[in-house]
């Protein structure tokens, strides 16, 4: 699953200067106060609370990034469980780096550990059915990367990343094509050979209307769990159905239990509690 | 406060292309099938549970970005309060534009709103004292300028913005200074003459050290609320003093109490819960 | 078709940014020399052979770009053939402005132009058949979003955009995974469920293995006109297929003939001979 | 030649970075399905006909972008041929790294080829004569350092990069200006002292008017044979002259035996045929 | 000359924004604390000293970068020369808009008014004699486009504004190459036939190399008044002569007399006093 | 001091490749032309002059930033002064890199020098009082952060970097507020709770408003000698005073004498006399 984000060095480094500039913007004024930039640091950076790692990979390059004589070891890879007080990595170097890139490390990896963390409870709690959960486009503007990796670390499968890389046919689109068939018709003639159309319905009857104009996903929105044991059984395995709505970790076991194929949720990305992990620093010379 | 970010320009616009960039990429594969372009369409924007409203420039500036064209017209401003079910806004114009838009839009939005809606919760419940909340650089990568604004809307108050606008003297730098007061000394001699230093404390004699080395702020980390009340008595009011760790809605009256003038909450940012709002929109010609 | 471009908008000014300050550099050294800056210019945009227009807006946002005061009036739209002497544009504004995105302009315009010209060569050879032209990633770096967009006004479908909107398994791929089964599976657990996966064959046994492994669509590379009708046959419609490998107009409708149902051509984009157009301007004052 | 490219480094890393972002976009999904990362690859790049070899260095470059430790053993450097089936490279190192950059290295590498094949020919045949074959600025926008580079590689010179280092006179300018003498004259008086002035003319009348007016070059736009002769010939050596339009391998010959000493053609980079190159390759562990 | 920098319009909007995000960072906390965001103002650009204008174009844009409301009125154009106590322009609008924008605008305008005013003395110094002052590339990094502007708008010329627009082989060239002859062949073969070679000569005998070897122009290095009067007698107008080395508003008379072409300064842009210009502005409701 | 720079690692990146495109542009011709680009040199770097050494590692990294393989040698460390003749550094390897990168950085080396000797005299000056040297916010745009950081080296002291550091109430935001009770007031509502408010004043009673205002700091703004000796008795250390207006080195002294505690110069950054610094090249094989 790393190499996931190994792929996405581009994007990565950019998040990273981002997010480092506008934390030093015209300098760490107590820290360049304070030393003289030839101390040197140990760090163990812990888990405060029990945590799935996610994104250890940008914890690090984020003190890279600023310094690349930072050494640093991993005691936990992404996808593992770590327990409270335990050491997930330590790192040792030059102190005013660490200092200065502390923060942002933090604030990348606390949210995608906690994404990762959340993800997993969902995971576990529909492991004896066949659905998965997938994550949706409510992710932070401009940390999609980011956001959409941590929840596959955490048990979770992607769904489409943008606009660009699966065509999920609305209400509003349906509305302007006049049915089914014919946004269907006409979003296959101008997409990607290699990309599906789903489509977004509401009841049964529009269930058996994507089905008719060869959809090859569907999305049951808002529904019962009446009305998806219906669909599952409608569709009877023709195409993959997606649950979608209002899914917690209360309902997500009733859902799965309809026998639907995936279950999105937005919150797993639009409202993380981040993991609680800090960096104890010791100053050596 | 909306000025705050019209002060933001340069920043906002970044941060709009980054995210419309994202969701996007090659194309909106689904309308682009559908739609003609020509088809215009009209949306209300509706809270789906009581909100604080922040960031409503934000959330048009996505929509005019891609399309200067968007009619726009605010029910509410920044800071105010709108019930479930209420209009925040409506938006007509080019059906094409409004739903390519449209997911980014709202991720800037509802995020911001939920962030404005939980410090509206934590100001209201310490109202009678003098303390005020504030922020912590616990933010987004890259989006602090959104979440501290929005921390502001929703009645809180800045900390400071970044590692350059504040200095904050830590375990670590006195440690690296070998005291608070050479601590202080320093820093002093290296920032600006308009910034001021606060020192991190952990207990009731390093108050008075800081308090000695000429600190013009106090942070109480992690004390209990005894200890608080000690060092409000002992410090007397000449210079503020800020508690730091832990701070939630349940306890956080009874840490204003203490008679602190600053409680920080990492939470408000760090832990969002996105407000509930959505885009009902209908096509028209 | 045009507003697929326009939801590009925000990569297109980039490039045409790019495209003018390559050009422009510390300035244009013979115009600023000679004129005012006041002096105004009307020219007409010829086809100095027959053509299929694609661009158009590009190539009027070029000088947008520069000067919003141009005025501009298309003669032609995308998809359009114009014959060889005919207009396809006219415009007028400041005559220092037109001449300095002149250069620009056109260098998008003609290749865009050149490519849906060779496209729609494609697209008529075969028009008899079911088969549909297709683009490959073999476009110049950076222009891929315009290259693909002219395929498609000339008439050809999208492949893929790039490595992320589609999985295409090729031999080094099957070699690593072990089988293409394995493959297949392994892919199919993380991309997007949004996406279809393609295996690339290299003779009917591969066809089986990829059908058993539940491949979504198989490319037959490099097949003999006998190999690709084996397949066709073998496949039976379970599967799109897509021939690929050395298919020019000579070939093409052989190659469609055989029943497949795409047929790519890397020389579309990779080998274009950019399309005779010129901009004839007169002075005024 | 190749420090010209070296010269260059910063506008290569933006491009060969664009080039990669495009292509990769939100991941390789294909190969990190397949691919664990820790796969190492060999591959050796082949010339599958007859080719310049030009711009070796931006292909490797494009590898190291995105993974320094990718080892490369060059066989050919720019400015010689190889026979269709030689190897011009090997490289070797970590597979994924290798497969995610090969499609834009070989975008890039193709194109360059292609220009210096095409350029070397018409060099060749013009290796009697005096004559230099120039570039244009029909140049793909934003890769006009690689296109013109390349032209060099196969033994063609530079006209001008762009607006800015060279002053070209054409009729608009002179009828801004009322004359050739005025037009000359206002130029000179603005361009850097280091920069000549080129005349565009189209009649020996103006030919006469250009040397008068102290012209330091002058191009003869689409002037028959014949005419160049005469240009020639009343020039006498006094400025160099510049052939310009449809020029092509069948009649340059002609052309340089006027006794010109330039010849420009657009097609060299405007139409491009890209070399026929390929990346073959084996997984290792 | 105003259209030079409108044609840099692209740069200039580079350099305003980079100029407004480093002053404006995280928000003008005064003026946003201060103001409601209504309020307007109006404000005279005064000049304190007599000064040459230049830049007021940059000045203007600077200030609609932020908001394109402001309203402008120039009284002066560039070029003009005001006296002290004279308005160069007033302008009105948005009043937190105009305090945000004020120090950016006024510190580019400050600095080009003060090198168009430098460069005037010079030119008028030496007016009677045919040599003209031009910059060199001794400016601040990233300012050329403005310096070498503002030079012309004093009455300088133009030497070359990049290694790229002009040869200038100097002793390292020569030694290098082994000789100013090889140096100069070499060179020629290389750059755009529309650039010149200019020699940097130390003696007499290396102004006969230079002459002998095809300089298109020669820079008389450091040389005393004897010698460079020698070298013009030597030369007799075959090239252009250029004095470099130490030329100030004391001795550039005499150095004009010896019937040199160019005369360059450094001073001009690396030495340059800033026009003392301010900002008079009035709140208005 | 210098670990400041180090800290702005990304800022001077961009600088740097900012610096070097704007001066390579379309490639150093001369350069390319003559050398092979094998060629080695070795460089001395001398001061002409006497001078005050400030931004070595931007000197530096300016030719690391074109070629990692640059050896250099400092001789003397940011802050201390060489005198004429001595040199500062050497630095040896590829002659092309050396060349090209030269002008650019001394164009930056020469500037921070140049600011560092003039701040250091009026540090001298003033050497026996308590008031220290300040910049102001009239910088280069875009070069503030090397600006202000030789302020330092020299000797001298922050102000506030720009408008988001420190609140600076000024005449206009006080007519805007009503009076300087509410602006200090409202200023203070929104600014980060770790940074200072200042006060210009014009007036002995203005002076009394803003001590009464609670002002953390009061500017006296172009007052005479006399009226800055009463302000710094009526204060009488209750809160720092600073000088500001047409402060040099004659009448430094004078002000320092009347017993503020900072003296702000905004010619230090505004008007500033490059340092004479030259690099002295020789080839080697």
């Amino acid at each position: 699953m790393k190499e996931d984000l190994m792929a996405q060095k581009i994007t990565l480094q950019k998040l990273i200067g981002m997010a480092l500039s506008e934390d030093i913007g015209s300098g760490d004024i107590t820290t360049s106060g304070v030393l003289t930039g030839r101390e040197r640091g140990f760090a163990k950076v812990l888990a405060k609370s029990e945590t799935v790692v996610a994104g250890i990979d940008v914890f690090r390059e984020t003190f890279f990034y600023l310094d690349s004589g930072i050494g640093f070891t991993a005691y936990a890879e992404d996808g593992s469980r770590v327990e409270r007080g335990e050491a997930i990595a330590e790192l040792h170097g030059n102190l005013m780096s660490i200092l200065m890139a502390e923060r942002a490390a933090l604030n990348f990896f606390q949210r995608m550990c906690g994404i990762a963390t959340e993800t997993r409870q969902f995971a576990e709690a529909i492991k004896e059915y066949k659905a998965k959960i997938i994550h949706t486009r409510k992710t932070v503007p401009g940390l999609r990367v980011l956001d959409t990796y941590a929840v596959r670390v955490g048990g979770g499968y992607c769904h489409r990343f943008g606009l660009f890389d699966g065509a999920l046919i609305k209400e509003n689109h349906i509305e302007a094509a006049g049915s089914i068939a014919v946004a269907v018709a006409n979003v296959r003639r101008r997409i990607p050979i290699t990309v599906k159309i789903e489509v977004e319905v509401e009841n049964l009857r529009q269930v058996v209307d994507a089905l008719a104009a060869g959809a090859d996903l569907i999305m049951l929105d808002n529904m019962s769990i009446k009305e998806m044991r219906e669909a599952v059984t409608l569709v009877a395995g023709r195409v993959p159905l997606e649950a979608s709505g209002n899914v917690n970790l209360a309902n997500v076991k009733e859902v799965a239990a309809t026998g639907v194929d995936y279950i999105s949720s937005g919150a797993l990305t639009h409202s993380v509690v981040a993991a609680d992990i800090s960096l104890r620093l010791e100053c050596r010379d």
